[in-house]
């Protein structure tokens, strides 16, 4: 038995979120519970039916071919926000304060992983841009989350597009003596003039 | 959308081992590869079809009504090593050095989380024993193990089983400075005198 537990375990393991411990413990349960089973099921068809990505923008959409922002109309087209996951997307959402459209690439570039340019949503990203779009880059303050900005904001200026990226530098609450190097240094070089007015 | 989501992600982190954050990052993988979504169904409908729970011993049973190991005659049916859960019986059976039989009882008596001794399979363990019968408690060392191996020790005691519980103390590599008090006090204690032979 040992050995068919564990290669399903090894299957299960696989999905984006689960660790083998983490998946040892929902197998089990629901080995014994085949009720909760045969529930996890209905809400994966549930998911399924429900959920879609988005043609336009690639975030979740509700029963519809585009999302809910992309339908948007009293959101601002001129502006996209460029971000890796869906998650960073509605994340940003959270907030309410965003009031343009967003693109999800789908990643980041990481050559160790082998996530080149083209295994993102990079060419449809560029087919919705116009020279009034400005393109702002919420990407991770990572190595690859740099390399991905710095692909995009080359193509951006040869199309002569507007790119901005979002501000780096010590979070809200952020203490200093907690900060790494980097974050400081860049703190630092980057510092804004008070004006005292 | 979000509503939506949320509300399905607030379903799937009720399930053992997931949280809202590994929620959202498989539902979120998902949305986004329903081939992936049509293997974990499948997947779980594998599990649901091919593994049980033994009958006797409630360890996991692989398309049969009794586990493998209650299907062995070589196995000693009168020690019986009675566990909180299937992955304690499943580590145990990992070094193969154990012959006898299991108990697993499906949790510990937790009065704070509700869990009282008729929630667990203890009627079922003492319908197996008899006179010749050695029950092992491999519970946890935690209040909840004791406070459930205090109870079966009790009922076994009536009935006159021997029962004996696996050793505590420092863990074989443990560093005693960085040992709790309670581990240290048992240890010392508990002692063992070396003959020197």
């Amino acid at each position: 038995m040992e050995k068919e537990f564990h290669e399903i375990i090894d299957l299960i393991s696989k999905y984006k979120g689960l660790t083998k411990k983490t998946s040892e413990r929902l197998v089990v349960d629901l080995i014994n519970n085949n009720s909760k089973l045969d529930e996890m099921v209905k809400h994966l068809k549930e998911i399924k039916s429900n959920f879609k990505v988005c043609k336009e923008c690639f975030y979740i959409a509700l029963n519809n071919d585009l999302c809910d922002i992309c339908l948007d109309d009293s959101r601002d087209d001129n502006i996209i926000c460029v971000v890796g996951t869906t998650m960073d997307a509605m994340n940003i959402e959270k907030h309410k304060k965003y009031k343009g459209k967003y693109a999800v690439l789908g990643g980041e570039i990481n050559l160790g992983k082998n996530i080149k340019p083209e295994d993102l949503k990079i060419n449809e990203l560029f087919e919705r841009v116009n020279p009034k779009t400005e393109l702002i880059l919420a990407l991770n303050a990572t190595f690859e989350g740099e390399v991905t900005a710095n692909y995009l904001s080359k193509i951006a200026n040869l199309r002569k597009i507007k790119t901005t990226r979002i501000a780096k530098g010590i979070p809200s609450g952020g203490m200093l003596d907690y900060m790494d190097e980097s974050t400081l240094e860049y703190a630092l070089n980057n510092r804004k003039e008070i004006t005292g007015k």
